[in-house]
């Protein structure tokens, strides 16, 4: 990368003053009614910028995935599990094909979460959760998740106060055990407003390529929005913990959430800081056997290019280790003070 | 898209003069030793036009995708299976990279295939394809597949001769299941050439961030390419049949192998001509609800912008089905005579 364009690259991110690990995370204290959803805590910028900024974070993203993916492939037993809420139309789709669609999509396991299946009803609430867990190295997505239990289970009343309180429990235990397995949990609600979902709501209707999309059932949703909101604001206060907190996004500008959402991501894994594996092979003999069975003239001509390129790689990981120190140290350490929840 | 823009994408499109689709199948007389796997048979662009092609496709490919998707919401059976074959290095991965990576991930269901676990041996070698599956609206890719137990099961004698036979026809028999079911496949083999093999393997070994995809065995399976080859041409003679043909796509140059893939993939899915479903409430009345909901100056300025919005949707549609309707009356029908197999 020129010099030129690394200056560039530092004034777009030099537009986060507080990083959204800190502005958007949910602590004690937090109301939903304080969040202003068409705000952008942390960021300074313009739409224009932050679709800019994300595209960068994107290739530090992509390459900080394939090192987790490779990790994993040497025994590695870390992976990353993206948790995605919102009511309808808060943008949950968006961030999948945006955010994730930035990634080899090898190392995403998308998962997503209808009403439950009579088989899945069956068993506990846990169930179907535990069956679409990522395997290691993967980054893991869920559209919905075990929080539906907690928030569409709670308003219409499909357990009772008593269950629903023991879920929120039973979920604390359960992502505790993630994390002891070496997940790192990264939760997100995609906060919307009323009226910002009604034009949602009325766009799916007016176009006919969006109707897919829609469900009668949604207006039925919306006339339940304080309900909703309850559900959120109890579903933060017993479910926000320090090995698994949540993140409150403001998803009325939909390239603030996706930025967002890339930069908790980015910040995740870069705090893993995974590693090409050391390989239980020597490489110098493994290119001597291939040497041997190339006529001599390309094997000439091969070294010497391999040399160069070996050479670009080495400056290229100084790069990459820039980077995810930069993000770790600094990035993810900016504070300005500023905080979701708090009429901001 | 300007007049302009329609001018350059179509100036683009015509450097294809024989369809991959027509250019690429194996036919009855196909031999693998008349590959040249560097060769980009039916395309007459260079590098730069390729890759200018691919985006350009890329687009239409993911609208069709979206729309396979929201079809199978309401019902709809049909799905699309890439299968994906090549030797070590042949790019495999970077299909499932570039070329899905231009799709909504969450319309991509992934599978890749190693070395069959114990389990996996126990059952017949379909089982855990079977269990690979993509679900109905999905573009399911398999990175290696059920190919493999008549490619390194033949090469490595993992089954007798009778066995391997047998698998041919189990395979075109499951095939025909599939295809019955609503099931385009699309069948791919990269073929690079064994220098360009050497390069590759060279290049993994010298690059510290490549060595997790080496493995030594990659050396043992190259040192037995004239078996490999036989395979190929063994399962190309088996496998190729009208309702799942092969398609043998020269690999050297990596740009091409995408571009062919990407046109190979948005024609099957073009001739599905996906369309969004119909549904069975009335856009109308649902509008009502909603707008209901809204405060009145509000309602009256959505109305207005989504009439506008709707309109461009409209016009949007038809650039659609132009395309689709081009693609498969004349890209897909170009036909300078060239075939794949036959030196060029």
């Amino acid at each position: 990368m020129s010099t030129k364009k690394n200056a560039e690259a530092r004034d777009r991110e030099s537009s986060w003053t507080t990083a959204p690990g800190i502005a958007l995370q949910i602590r004690a204290g937090f109301q939903i009614a304080s969040v202003a959803t068409g705000s952008t805590p942390g960021w300074h910028g313009d739409k224009k910028a932050g679709k800019a900024a994300m595209k960068e974070r994107g290739k530090l993203l992509a390459e900080l995935q394939e090192r987790l993916y490779a990790e994993a492939r040497q025994g590695g037993e870390r992976r990353v599990l993206l948790i995605v809420q919102g009511m309808d139309t808060a943008g949950k789709g968006g961030i999948c094909r945006h955010v994730l669609g930035m990634v080899d999509p090898q190392g995403v396991h998308l998962r997503s979460f209808g009403v439950p299946t009579a088989e899945e009803l069956s068993h506990d609430f846990l169930w179907r959760i535990r069956r679409a867990l990522p395997p290691a190295g993967m980054i893991g997505v869920f559209d919905r998740s075990h929080y539906e239990d907690v928030l569409v289970g709670k308003v219409d009343e499909l357990a009772t106060p008593a269950e629903i309180e023991e879920r929120y429990e039973k979920i604390n235990e359960f992502e505790r055990e993630l994390v002891d397995a070496g997940y790192t949990l990264v939760k997100v609600a995609l906060l919307i407003g009323y009226e910002e979902q009604g034009f949602r709501l009325l766009r799916r209707l007016a176009r006919r390529d969006k109707h897919w999309k829609y469900s009668p059932s949604d207006v039925a949703a919306r006339a339940q929005w304080p309900a909703y909101m309850d559900a959120y604001q109890a579903m933060f206060e017993r479910t926000s913990t320090e090995y698994a907190p949540w993140y409150a996004v403001p998803a009325d500008r939909k390239w603030f959430a996706r930025l967002a959402v890339t930069e908790l991501l980015a910040q995740a894994l870069a705090r893993l800081a995974p590693r090409w594996p050391e390989v239980r092979w020597d490489p110098r003999t493994q290119a001597a056997q291939v040497l041997a069975t190339m006529p001599r003239h390309t094997a000439q001509l091969s070294v010497e290019e391999l040399r160069a390129e070996a050479e670009d790689v080495a400056a290229e990981s100084e790069d990459y280790r820039n980077g995810v120190e930069k993000l770790i140290t600094q990035d993810a350490r900016k504070d300005a003070g500023e905080r979701v929840g708090n009429g901001q």
